[in-house]
């Protein structure tokens, strides 16, 4: 079978044995925004000789993406999602099953939804590794996902805007006109002074503040200030959670997850660090639970 | 006597009698960026046959301003003020006495430091009026800045980045896109609704995202999403601030004031706003302190 986790900027695809083992994969940048009104070509291209049915999902299954999956509401694991998986065939890719995930919500919050698509089936694919207890999972990127796993399913989730808010103040705030050198630039000592300042009063509108005088007051140098603001901002999204379970388990790049496990660990809460294609081990599990043919 | 708030992004002059009332005022937008290098010309334009003393606050007396003056040390008043404030001539002024006030700074948090440039000198303006005992000022704007006065003086303040935020992600950020209409539109519900969010669980990296998904699943329309954004932003400002006195005394534009009324109307905390022209009084009484001639 064909995995494919495709999102609003990228698309992985892994060519799966019956067993899950990946044994070929490929990456492209034609996310769900490049690739509006051309799926079936960009898929074709990108994994045409490969054998086998597809199971997508990510945003390819949202309004904007190829054909639009409603959410499943939490509590939900992999049955509830291989079950709700939608068959689809399209005339350009003749004898393709194309089988599409659904994303998950949440609405428990007083009227205020939130929504995930792709990661739960990133979830799904750690839930066996993981066992039936109670844990926690953080998935870290532009808007991470911060779920709870309770009895083998998705209990809850919430979604946070960490790093899209570091981009922003990074490149159109008055904070990023300090700041010299680059991102891949890490300052470990600079990163760990931000982590500790989101514990202090004030709250974070104040503390992004801090970031600008200390600058100004040099106290920190400008190629230090984006680690500083980091810090800060996955410092304030790590309090703002209450991880279960002792541990939390990080998926994601390693530059980031790294950043995550070494916050997590100054606030005295252990992680554990999972591959980042997950994806791949999801779908395989979903395609078994729903009895698809995988040979 | 003139008196001069000259900030970075406009130029406030108010013509004195001895007395303190204002005669007259202009207003450009020749603020210290678009001024620089050429700040005598600017002022000598725009009050050029006014007689008296020119008085000048603000970020003109910044790294970037006319001339550079240090930050004083909190807890501070008009006293210290007024006898830190610096005599200047400028050959292009001829028979002109400049006096510039300095901005104030607390670095009472563990080695962060704040600052301010422009809002002590307003806030040198409400002291007299309020009398001798413990209050709260806050100036809303692109830095808000809260200050607590005691005994007559500045004990202390915060900024806080909500303005510059909401700008941010109004125009840059994937909340924005949801967004229609424009932001002088007020959506009296919406901004509700945010300000009470912001008391809920879950910290503000991941109300924001609220934002979205309310507008995705239509709970909201397009055009109401700003208000809301402000109303989270404003109710997370506020609550992480804690106002003495019972009562916080506003300081700003009136339709920005009139948010942070209200929204400190549903946190149960009273308010009294206060004309934005503040910074005149206060280049007056500091002038008097001084025994500068004001006649």
């Amino acid at each position: 079978m064909i995995a494919v986790d495709w999102g609003t900027s990228s698309l992985r695809a892994y060519l799966l044995d019956a067993d899950g083992t990946v044994l070929e994969q490929r990456r492209s940048d034609q996310g769900v925004l490049a690739s509006a009104g051309r799926f079936a070509e960009t898929l074709g291209e990108l994994v045409g000789e490969w054998p086998g049915h597809v199971l997508l999902c990510g945003m390819v299954g949202s309004r904007n993406g190829w054909i639009e999956l409603p959410y499943l509401p939490c509590p939900v694991g992999a049955d509830e999602l291989a079950a709700a998986m939608r068959r689809h065939q399209d005339p350009r890719l003749p004898g393709r099953e194309l089988w599409f995930v659904p994303g998950v919500a949440t609405d428990a919050e007083r009227g205020t939804p939130d929504v995930m698509r792709g990661e739960e089936t990133q979830v799904v694919g750690l839930i066996s590794a993981l066992g039936a207890g109670g844990h926690s999972v953080c998935l870290p990127g532009t808007h991470s996902k911060w779920a709870r796993l309770e009895q083998g399913r998705i209990g809850g989730f919430v979604t946070v805007m960490t790093g899209e808010l570091y981009a922003l103040l990074r490149q159109h705030s008055l904070l990023g006109r300090l700041m010299s050198g680059d991102d891949a630039e890490f300052h470990p000592q600079a990163f760990i002074r931000g982590v500790e300042r989101s514990g202090e009063a004030g709250g974070l509108l104040h503390h992004l503040f801090g970031t600008r005088t200390l600058g100004l007051f040099e106290r920190l140098p400008g190629e230090s200030l984006a680690s500083y603001l980091s810090g800060l901002l996955i410092g304030h999204e790590i309090r703002d959670r209450q991880p279960i379970g002792g541990t939390v388990h990080l998926v994601g790049s390693h530059g980031l997850a790294q950043r995550y496990a070494e916050a997590l660990g100054l606030l005295g809460i252990g992680s554990m660090r999972h591959p980042e294609n997950l994806a791949a081990t999801g779908l395989h599990r979903l395609a078994r639970v729903r009895g698809l043919a995988l040979g």
